[in-house]
């Protein structure tokens, strides 16, 4: 909570968490001990109101954080502070992608991070990882990446092997919804959901202040509803899929077949739509009612406060915004419309900076406030 | 975990709960003490395997609960022991759709109910009663329902007025997913989802164990996900929705058009396309694939362990249930399609019998295991 939402009193702290004010004092000394909380000067408080109290503060530089997010032709990496706060980056090309040549990468990338700054080396002690596919997070492996075309890589201990560090591994999307439930838009909510279109279509739901992991490992395929049972193929094999409809490579794919232009890049057709080119135009739209139509269907099942939609086709913003606010608005139900969606840019930095965010929650486990149990 | 999973010993409690055998030990004693639960003799241990234990088990007819649904035209009740298991039942017809007219026709049936046995009576403080529409559990009121049109009727007030007992209301589909998951098809899981088919489309899902409610009340509203673009206009305003498409209105809408024949009837309907009428057939054809599409949503978003499909449609069974399930395969993804999905009827009973499990779960929370804080 003091990461989330900034300084607070042992009191404020106690009555947001429902803990008791001995519970929360007696959970905090061993963090102040161990130099991660420090207690602000007292607050003046108004004449008659008690004594005055210190808020207890998170000290964001006692510990660094690297983040990387493996993609299947870059590794990017950055260093956070304990607030998520990027301090450093850096990128490299992959050349070769090979689990091995990855972890070789990864092992030169994450030395030029910790020589940034003299303290980054001697206050991090551990690597979040982020990266598409279906991941095993207790485990460290990455089960299967379509993306990277890996199946069942022992990716913590790789890593472990190659950096000296302690390396947790997540699904992409899992850890910028990580990032954004702690630090960013989703910090207080108790259900939230983050969508990443562009190349694939994906999301992760927080409920109950959780990360919705699925019964089977399989959550949040909003890429995967099908929204239109007459739509093209999916390369899932099914057809009608939001992601068949509404990835840049399917936009792409349906303007290059439109134009019999089969040379047109993403930016072209961009382009093009926002010269009023009517095939691209309506790929576009199209696209944003499929991405919009699946948003309603989370909200409507889920519930959430509210929805950050981000994505790496940045440049075609202009042109699905408008489609997916309109068809999120039409089929949103009752009460959930309320559910604000907030549309964003995703610069490769928040992936790294999600790997971090889920370098940063596996820290506290060991600073867990325990329950002891007794009949009430 | 009594209630649902059956006698077991302190030390297996224990186990499956993660709590401590003096946390088992002291939440059991009040129980014990209260006659809710008791011990089993020792169960016979083979020779070496330490001394003897004595299971717990549930009293089944330590409480009675009364189990009610309040449809526009009738009322349903059922007495229900403390492990769901339907004692009696009564049914009466609601002439005037009222709060006030439902409340006094109640008190009537829980009458009815309470006389059936002499232990009833003086073994009966609860009722949970299940209705359509939104509902404010903790606040005891309806606070809109379509079906029933009532709008924001505080009818645990009116019913614990008319009847003397305590009330707890809840959403019908949400009162039959908790009778289901602690004492039918989802009992152990921690992700399980119920659909209802029939006048309406709806779920209610399980996450985490707890029931899901959506930061706006709304969670579950798989009737109102679009499934075609070019669909028929639903009640709610949007085009496309399963309800739309799959409800028995719709399909009888659908048939009564293409055959010109106004005054055909639901069953009419169902004979039609058992006997190869073409549009009667597709009619259902379409209906099924809607709804299969619709759980696929929820079952790529969420990820339950298992779903049941439960419906008032139950002639129409035999016309669906292909479809729903050939949807389903088609566009569960990877996998979240181990997911299965059991088909099967729904008599009013079960309804009656959702209000009971409410009424039952509400009673434990005075003997919840509660927790103290510590810095672990
Ligand atoms: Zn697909
Ligand atoms: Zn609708």
């Amino acid at each position: 909570m003091l990461l989330a939402e900034g300084p607070l009193s042992r009191v404020e702290l106690a009555r947001r968490t429902g803990l008791s004010s001995t519970a929360v004092t007696k959970a905090a000394r061993p963090l102040i001990d161990d130099g991660y909380l420090y207690e602000l000067p007292p607050e003046r408080t108004a004449p008659g109101a008690g004594r005055p109290v210190n808020p207890l503060a998170v000290a964001p530089d006692r510990e660094y954080f690297i983040g990387l997010k493996i993609s299947s032709d870059q590794v990017f990496g950055a260093v956070c502070d304990l607030r998520a706060g990027i301090r450093a980056t850096a990128v490299r090309p992959l050349d070769d992608c090979t689990p091995e040549a990855a972890a070789a990468l990864t092992a030169g990338l994450v030395g030029e991070l910790l020589d940034a700054e003299p303290a980054f080396r001697s206050r991090t002690r551990h690597i979040g990882v982020a990266v598409n596919g279906d991941v095993d997070r207790d485990g460290g492996r990455l089960r299967h990446s379509g993306l990277l075309g890996w199946r069942d890589v022992p990716l913590a201990e790789l890593l472990t092997a190659a950096t000296g560090l302690a390396v947790t591994v997540e699904n992409d999307v899992r850890a910028l919804t990580v990032a954004e439930h702690w630090f960013g838009e989703g910090i207080g909510t108790e259900y939230f959901a983050l969508v990443t279109i562009g190349a694939g279509i994906g999301s992760a739901l927080v409920v109950n202040g959780q990360l919705l992991r699925g019964a089977h490992g399989v959550a949040g395929e909003v890429g995967h509803l099908c929204v239109d049972p007459s739509g093209p193929r999916c390369r899932c094999g099914a057809r009608g899929c939001v992601e068949a409809i509404a990835s840049t490579d399917a936009i792409l794919a349906e303007v290059r077949q439109a134009t019999g232009n089969p040379h047109l890049t993403f930016g072209e057709v961009a382009d093009l739509a926002r010269g009023d080119h009517p095939a691209a135009r309506e790929a576009f739209a199209r696209a944003g009612h499929a991405i919009g139509v699946g948003i309603s269907a989370l909200v409507n099942l889920v519930g959430p406060e509210r929805v950050v939609v981000s994505g790496e086709g940045v440049d075609a913003y202009d042109l699905l915004s408008r489609h997916i606010q309109d068809a999120y608005a039409a089929h949103a139900f009752g009460a959930a419309s309320r559910c604000p969606l907030s549309l964003r840019p995703l610069p490769w930095e928040d992936w790294a900076r999600g790997g971090a965010a889920v370098a940063i929650q596996a820290l506290f486990p060991q600073y867990a406030v325990t329950t002891t149990t007794g009949a009430g």
